[in-house]
């Protein structure tokens, strides 16, 4: 086919988010080939959102390769999944050594890390690179977590960056690391969003619930926090929403219905952490509480039979409202540093555990803006990293352990109200039994221990002697075998 | 081969569990034919423990099945993963139609459900079968949980249920159901078993560091407590653990190296249940709590450096003791019903997803004698599936119903104590959130759907009429299309 390599990248796929990117590429100059599998999209794209623009389209997968200068940079905004395979296997015949693939979509990391193998074992270069911020994000400037062949990012570095969201001066797309750690990365974000919105809705359930608030004097207490240190996107449209009012007058929020729904990352972040045996309490918490929010008339029938305090009924709030929302603010700021505390030894885990190097001042960065998560407390995170890129734990950080000095009291107080008062606060009360949990050198874990030796005698340690292991015959019966064979 | 065929069953594998279920099926009249792939622990065996009894041994796979009364039977007691496949490779050549392979391993329910498919397809009957008790059980009456191809279950009743343990004078093993129950409600057992031991460890930890109790103390309470509504095996061990002397005449406990370990059923169970969208919380709590133990050194620079009250030195209970140690009784009774629930929802969900028929009164007697989660508790809980075979949720049993009605109000005061006294009780908490978000009609997952419409016009249903989706433009910006691509 003699067709003029004219576009500096393609793009598979024209749902609004692949419309969206294609558009912001053009707006920041670069030439982008369009190609959508049904292909009556590539001309309605053309003749209404891209008319006018430089953006050029193609009708195959050979004519879109055929369009793009070398080294061909083709990105994928499909679904997850056998899609992504299929165009891989669609692109091959016309691509050539040092070509580039780039994933947008939500992938699953094991995904990408086979991919990636797969593709570098044919010269190919691939790039999983998680996208955050939605249809607008997409439009205006998203998030943008790239991994995989690092070879690939010189010739992706000056499209992505120009196109991403900019935090402090800087652009939230960095090179993460290598093989799936880019759309890792993003699951984690995903995670981590799954966490904050459940803090969020634990403070919503408590100020409504418990103290008797109406959505007016909610939407203020979310306004004064979004300017304090729970700065963010998340906030923000919060407290839009709450006082958000339907054509009748009436607050939308509370006439839609409390069943969760959720597309599964927020799952994979918590099975990675049980994986590679890592505590990530809060965003468990987060993903089973949206399970539980979905079993709704089984809780309509628990409702009618099991006991409890029920909150603003017969169990009210009937201290000072005001300093129990101070205490509140800061509950919520101390849980949702133990969150992201979580997520960070959680990368650092799944970094070790796959060798890769990341940069998690880079990555606190990514998701200071363009993203769902993005905060002012991301940039805390940075300045933590950027005072040691070697931290080992965020809560060792001097600024983030005097928040917890500060803070600690006021998050105790609001979990023992709830939990005398019947409000259910599962993230805030994990987060707080990870904490003293992981402050604490002593844990009850050396009984644990003991009972495994005495039932199967899985064997222990000394305090003293680790590395040594022992067998005690504690009730003088059996052998001194230890077992290797029976899991508990 | 002409050799007769004199035995009722073969197994393969002759570690300690392996013997002690041949040495236990020799003691009801059964002839078992023993083999093992290292041929010298064959002779080794009947040599010595296996002397002057009916057992006979092979050293080949070939001698094994000539020995063997048809249908064969055939258990492997092997390490679970790739050796159950080889075995199972290795003994298809000497079976024929009807023959049939019992797994007794600790595999993983994916693999048997593959199993099963498989020889099913060549005519052979499966039979994933977990077996609990450790070594102890597996001599003197363990039990056995077997699921897989139903033909085959009148072939091995007389067997299993005769060397199984006795509950109620009834045999702690009967048929769970298809392909892979058998080693899913084993799974499940293990979890729950995390979740019971994580408990007692928060109760010992409250004792000891909040309390200021010593080991013998402390021994009296769980002597107490196993005299009533907490009897059961954990519980029985665990008064012995605690008071149990080294030689220097010090609590061994004490010396004990507070780093748990595990081997993977736990986490099996947690991940099922975020595959299957259940709030299995408090054994997903009990798992991450051990991954957290395992932090020994990490929490040991935390402690010199996080803030918040230290139990036993800055931090002390001024209360009633002798009522405190009531409400821990009544609180930990509380959040053990509600493991079990959650172990049930947790059974129904999974039998839902597979088309397993499962016995759920059945399973509680498995679960009633010879394993580690035994206790009397079990009892109330078969009875509770006798008065309602169609129970929806065990919490919805009055007997149960009326248990939490009593205790949780114990309950609430020692969450509430634990955390504003800075100890740790992850698995108390979390069942206590769990139990107050169960038993409510509204949860705050209205906001939470908003939010998701709002930056990922995923859409919501109205209260009044479920079913129907929506989109709200709520920023009057972007169109008003719903989103099917971006994950949240």
């Amino acid at each position: 086919m003699s067709v003029e390599a004219v576009a500096d990248i393609g793009l598979i796929g024209l749902a609004v988010m692949g419309q969206n990117l294609v558009l912001n590429m053009n707006d920041h100059g670069f030439v982008v080939c369009a190609y959508n599998r049904t292909t009556s999209k590539v001309d309605q794209f053309l003749a209404n959102e891209a008319k006018g623009t430089q953006i050029v389209g193609a009708h195959s997968i050979e004519e879109l390769c055929a369009k793009l200068k070398r080294p061909r940079k083709v990105m994928l905004l499909v679904k997850a999944g056998q899609p992504v395979d299929d165009f891989i296997a669609q692109l091959l015949p016309y691509l050539e050594e040092g070509d580039i693939i780039i994933d947008g979509g939500n992938s699953h990391f094991p995904d990408t890390i086979r991919r990636t193998k797969e593709l570098e074992a044919k010269g190919l270069l691939y790039v999983g690179a998680g996208v955050s911020g939605g249809e607008e994000g997409a439009r205006l400037g998203p998030s943008i977590m790239p991994g995989g062949s690092p070879a690939a990012w010189p010739h992706l570095k000056p499209i992505f960056q120009a196109v991403a969201a900019k935090a402090d001066g800087l652009p939230c797309c960095d090179w993460v690391g290598e093989t799936g750690s880019g759309h890792y990365v993003k699951m984690v974000h995903n995670g981590i969003e799954y966490g904050d919105m459940q803090l969020i809705c634990e403070g919503y359930h408590i100020m409504k619930s418990m103290l008797g608030m109406g959505n007016d004097e909610i939407g203020a207490s979310f306004t004064e926090w979004n300017a304090g240190d729970l700065d963010s996107f998340l906030m923000e449209i919060t407290k839009d929403i709450v006082t958000f009012k339907d054509d009748d007058g009436k607050f939308l929020v509370e006439k839609i219905r409390d069943t969760a729904g959720q597309k599964g990352t927020g799952k994979w972040t918590a099975i990675s952490a049980l994986d590679l045996g890592m505590p990530v309490t809060l965003i468990g918490e987060a993903v089973f509480a949206r399970c539980l929010s979905a079993l709704k008339e089984e809780r309509g029938r628990a409702a009618a039979l099991l006991a409890g305090p029920k909150p603003g009924v017969d169990a009210k709030f009937t201290g000072d409202r005001a300093l129990f929302l101070k205490d509140l603010e800061n509950a919520l700021y101390a849980a949702k540093l133990i969150s992201y505390a979580q997520g960070f030894m959680l990368l650092r885990e799944a970094a070790k555990e796959q060798g890769w190097h990341l940069n998690n001042g880079g990555i606190a960065i990514m998701w200071k803006g363009g993203c769902i998560i993005r905060s002012r407390f991301l940039g805390d995170i940075k300045k933590a990293f950027d005072r040691n890129p070697e931290l080992e734990n965020l809560l060792f950080d001097p600024f983030f352990a005097s928040v917890l000095e500060r803070t600690q009291s006021s998050w105790r107080r609001v979990v023992a109200q709830a939990t005398l008062l019947g409000v259910p606060v599962p993230a805030l009360s994990s987060a707080l039994a990870f904490y003293d949990g992981y402050r604490t050198a002593y844990l009850p874990a050396n009984l644990l221990q003991a009972q495994r030796d005495y039932f199967g005698a899985h064997t222990y340690e000394f305090v003293d002697a680790p590395g040594s292991w022992h067998h005690t015959n504690w009730t003088g019966r059996g052998g001194r075998v230890a077992s290797s064979t029976y899991n508990a």
